[in-house]
């Protein structure tokens, strides 16, 4: 399974940037190669500056190792060997009628140090799949909710009417900036521990979250193009920075991810490709009554069944 | 003594806002008077977009009830009543030149509810001075940070010779941005815990801190004066905002004061005032070999004996 699903990623990153490359039309992803020195590494790659994407990342990792003890916190594990990989993307567009994208998959696996077999393998303990994809607005078309959101049901009904429902409700309770009492955008999927059962096996969770990681580009690039020409104003502009803080916010006072990636010796500059390239912070911004940029704060106030 | 030190920041804060108010010479200090539904309220004062300062804050409050469960833990005490109030400061000069300053003086009181007295005033069982000040610089002039370190233990000095030195350390201990490993700026001053002991009664910490609280326009009202007129270019400008960045970075993931304001339902637009007005993160960026901007990086790594 890890074999497989690392080697998934590898060619998800390269056809996910393929597609965003192409709709940028100027642009190329630069890469760097990183090593954990516990074991493992990545592969990081940033585009910067083009004609569609001012600053974007997608990224994947594969680490393995000693479970970290914050990490045996976390799981509530005692010793322990891990390994982890996964595909992570933050993408933020000039154009703020453009939304910014997330999305991440990622599968782990944890190993009893205790049972090392003959042949060196270690036998597994405990192994899931994680992950999601979310939108993030500054001005508010709800045809693109609607369209991202639609391609996430459609991926998960492949596989169980009842996973669309679930993951997008867990998207709206992981994205919610809470110092705000707000969410950081329309939302869209995120499950994790989906583990085997006796309804699901790896292989079937194998097959659902390869499932959303192929419907990315569906979901993100028809808003992309339909939005990257639409004219906007210096005002505009501020309005997406101003929103940006809020993403800076929620990435760094609430992310699981990211606060983990922080303070286990991550790769920061793989860790923080996921912030913005230009933000503002205005002192008690409030948007005018009855203005676009209104209408998009009342909806981010209460997430909204967009099917 | 909890009147005592309300009514010195009160005034402080006039103090010091005039001070800024005339150095900038445009812009003025707009004030937000706000409740805290639980007890008490705070003064806000906010000046943007000045001719010296881009975006500051000068902030003070006084807040009291039933100790919250995540103050509770912290402190290692069951249900309690606290008292607390404090001034806390962060201003962003506009010009790269200029360095950004932070301050924050503060009291806490604790009192155990089994003992209501019968002038309904409870005993206390536990108080403390807090507080400190430090430097931000984008472009290092260590004359500036040796003349704010002087300052600073000129101060400390009329009271204890060990202040300082002592103060010092904790002050670059504190403001370690640890995920960067390089420490916000040139620091300062930094103290918790000022409890009565048999050497320094609550009182003799009162005549340290606003001894301090006095100190700081001294500290930083002479480097803006010296440095505001200064020409900068557009590259010198945008790595003030990359290193604005670090600021943010530091106060949403380790800065104690600001997180547990987040958490415990304070009013986020006085908490999250300190922030910058304008912030870049460009991807693995790095200062030219040689350069100023290098040479900043380079003291920030290390914690350096200014005097």
């Amino acid at each position: 399974m890890k074999d497989q699903f690392y080697q998934y990623i590898q060619t998800l990153q390269d056809q996910i940037c393929k597609g965003l490359e192409d709709i940028d039309g100027v642009a190329k992803f630069r890469e760097d190669l990183w090593d954990r020195p516990e074991g493992g590494g990545g592969r990081t790659r940033v585009i910067e500056n083009g004609q569609v994407f001012e600053k974007g990342g997608v990224n994947i990792s594969a680490v393995h190792g000693k479970l970290p003890d914050s990490m045996q916190k976390l799981f509530n594990v005692g010793e322990a060997d891990f390994f982890a990989c996964g595909l992570s993307l933050v993408i933020h567009p000039k154009n703020p009628m453009v939304p910014t994208v997330h999305a991440n998959w990622r599968y782990f696996e944890m190993y009893d140090t205790s049972t090392e077999l003959s042949t060196g393998l270690r036998k597994v303990i405990n192994s899931w799949f994680g992950g999601g994809q979310d939108l993030t607005p500054y001005y508010l078309f709800e045809e693109d909710a609607i369209h991202f959101h639609q391609t996430c049901k459609t991926a998960c009904d492949q596989h169980n009417a009842a996973f669309y429902p679930k993951y997008k409700k867990q998207c709206d309770a992981y994205f919610w900036n809470a110092h705000r009492n707000e969410a950081r955008g329309v939302g869209g999927l995120f499950f994790d521990y989906l583990k085997a059962t006796e309804a699901q096996s790896m292989e079937d969770w194998y097959n659902f979250v390869t499932e959303v990681g192929n419907s990315f580009l569906e979901a993100y690039l028809p808003i992309v193009a339909k939005r990257k020409d639409l004219p906007y104003s210096a005002e505009q502009r501020t309005w997406q920075e101003i929103r940006r803080g809020r993403y800076v916010e929620f990435n760094l006072v609430h992310d699981k991810g990211t606060l983990f990636g922080l303070k286990t010796n991550g790769r920061i500059e793989s860790i923080l490709m996921s912030l913005p390239p230009q933000v503002q912070w205005h002192y008690d911004h409030h948007p005018v009554a009855g203005s676009e940029e209104e209408k998009l704060i009342q909806v981010l106030e209460k997430p909204v069944d967009w099917i």
